[in-house]
């Protein structure tokens, strides 16, 4: 049994003993029942995950991984190739979105090199897992070949494993690669059975010739490759990408780890799609950071029977969604353990509890 | 002139040179223009209220203010009125809800007692402001008077200016009283025109025939205070409450010295439609914190032309949905402030702009 088979034969269900008693917690709070909304939800669910009816979230981390796309050459991206390794600099350097939102909420951030075109030098923080430089153009073809798209998940699987000793309570994932929206529209379209023309987007902002692009292009991959939805392998070797089984992997790790794992926007839900059809009991473990304005992030969403914690019209990946979620889901713990009770605050119940 | 028309005369319009540099900023940091969404507007408003291309809301204060209302003798409300200053006094321990997410966004909580129905003991670092001991029963005649309803704003304003010298970049309002769902959604009806049934809601939780008492209460209030939804003091005085007079106080006060300030829920919300009342110039210095679960509360963030930041089922009050808001206000400022542009990390610009 490979890496990949032993970490998902790891996952279990979550733990419905330190659910109950931190649903119990939370009636005895000093608040209305159920006031906390979504807040309440969460914090018992994260109890469920780490078994624990207190759980904590303070050692939090970033998942960035990056890759290139082969798809760039049919021009469906805004930006040049290059981008994406200049902007893995721009993440070592710790000048890029991700950087400073994770500063925010108090996370590391790793950066994972899982298959960008061009070699990248001088960055000592950056971790290599690269599977080969760049994919191959997914609309004549398959992207990769199964064994690297099994190779990329276990990628993922060991970079997360590599961080349990520093201490992880809780993980985001996020990613960089020109083209990638590209590769992730096409991997929802194959698993959700939504029509490319609804779950492409703009991506790093095409524009409608570009667009109209990027459908035909999808639509070429699906019709070329006949990805079969239910092997999530086959459909990320036809039409994924490196960062995306990478991402697979961490939240396959995470799961299998008893960590929750937010996860940011398209791309994320596409590495999540593959994830749970690796490993369906994944989603338990998973908690939609955001809702980007990508179309293919909400069908994809949908499928994974999530809800996005936040709506900011946001669309920039690197896992900056899922940073922000990141502070509303520590916020969510910290309400649990640090409030007090009504018996130690002396405050009155309800009228009709008396 | 008193201390409040003193006040609204200092407010004044956004800087359009700092929001044009922030915009021109925002083109050139590393990302797609427009990819962070409702982080990048929230930013350049903030620099447009601080009259500063690079903002700050590094030291944030939440302003939660408290009182009692007469109208809890009609039976619309879920916990008795002891609760109000139990609450005060667990706020003023650290146990409460607001306290957890004010750490845990580094915010500094002030809790103000505007008209709690007891006195409260103990608690030295409660701010007392009251202006009488609870409201009167709005439901049989006004809450309070014309003069009572003056004092509440301006000691809002005067707990507000009294914080500047230990430094105050961003604001939150929050709120305690029980029975103030049902003072709110009266000034919300009589503000917006909506109808009492459309506004009213379970507040901390009463059941149907409580609910149908509190829409008959302020069907009743209404019916017989005829407030003039023209005269905001008028109406704040005839079916509000303290500590929504002290909370516009707050918000005017903090647009007069170029504050932004994050409303919470409901009690916010009617708080703000005073303030906008008295000083239309102040909604451009209000951010919506959260949408509540209760109804009133999106019927007065349309009036006030405020989209709420959050969306996570939240009905506590207390600040928590504006505290948690914050957070997220700060992001979108660090973003501005400390990501690198793409000359900064050599990073290439758009394909088309090359």
């Amino acid at each position: 049994m490979g890496l990949l088979e032993q970490t998902v034969s790891r996952i279990g269900p979550l733990d419905p003993e330190a659910m109950a008693l931190a649903r119990a917690r939370q009636s005895r709070l000093t608040k209305p029942p159920g006031s906390l909304g979504r807040l309440e939800e969460l914090s018992i669910r994260i109890a469920g995950i780490q078994r624990r009816p207190r759980p904590d979230v303070t050692r939090k981390a970033v998942f960035v991984m990056a890759g290139d796309h082969g798809v760039v050459a049919q021009g469906v991206t805004a930006y040049p190739q290059a981008v994406t390794a200049q902007m893995v600099a721009n993440f070592a350097a710790g000048g890029a979105a991700i950087n400073v939102l994770a500063r925010h909420i108090g996370a590391r951030v790793l950066v994972v090199d899982m298959g960008v075109a061009c070699d990248i030098t001088g960055c000592e923080c950056l971790i290599s897992k690269k599977v080969a430089s760049g994919t191959r153009d997914l609309s004549c073809g398959p992207a990769m070949s199964r064994d690297q798209a099994t190779c990329a998940v276990e990628a993922g699987i060991e970079v997360l494993e590599s961080e349990l000793e520093r201490g992880l309570d809780l993980v985001a994932t996020g990613d960089m690669g020109i083209g990638n929206t590209t590769a992730s529209a096409a991997i929802i379209a194959a698993i959700t059975g939504q029509l490319p023309a609804s779950v492409a987007g703009r991506g790093t902002g095409v524009d409608d010739a570009g667009l109209a692009r990027k459908i035909a292009v999808i639509e070429q991959a699906l019709a070329c490759n006949q990805p079969d939805h239910n092997d999530a392998l086959d459909v990320l070797s036809k039409v994924g990408g490196f960062e995306i089984g990478g991402l697979a992997g961490v939240i396959i790790a995470a799961a299998a780890n008893r960590i929750p794992a937010v996860i940011d926007g398209v791309i994320s839900a596409a590495a999540a799609l593959v994830a749970t059809g690796l490993a369906p009991q994944a989603s338990d473990y998973l908690i939609a950071g955001h809702l980007s304005t990508e179309p293919g992030h909400r069908a994809a969403l949908a499928h994974l029977g999530l809800e996005p914690l936040l709506d900011l019209g946001m669309r920039l990946g690197e896992g900056t969604g899922a940073a922000l979620a990141m502070g509303i889901v520590e916020a969510a713990v910290k309400a649990l353990n640090e409030m007090a009770t009504f018996e130690q605050a002396g405050v009155s119940g309800a009228l009709g509890d008396q």
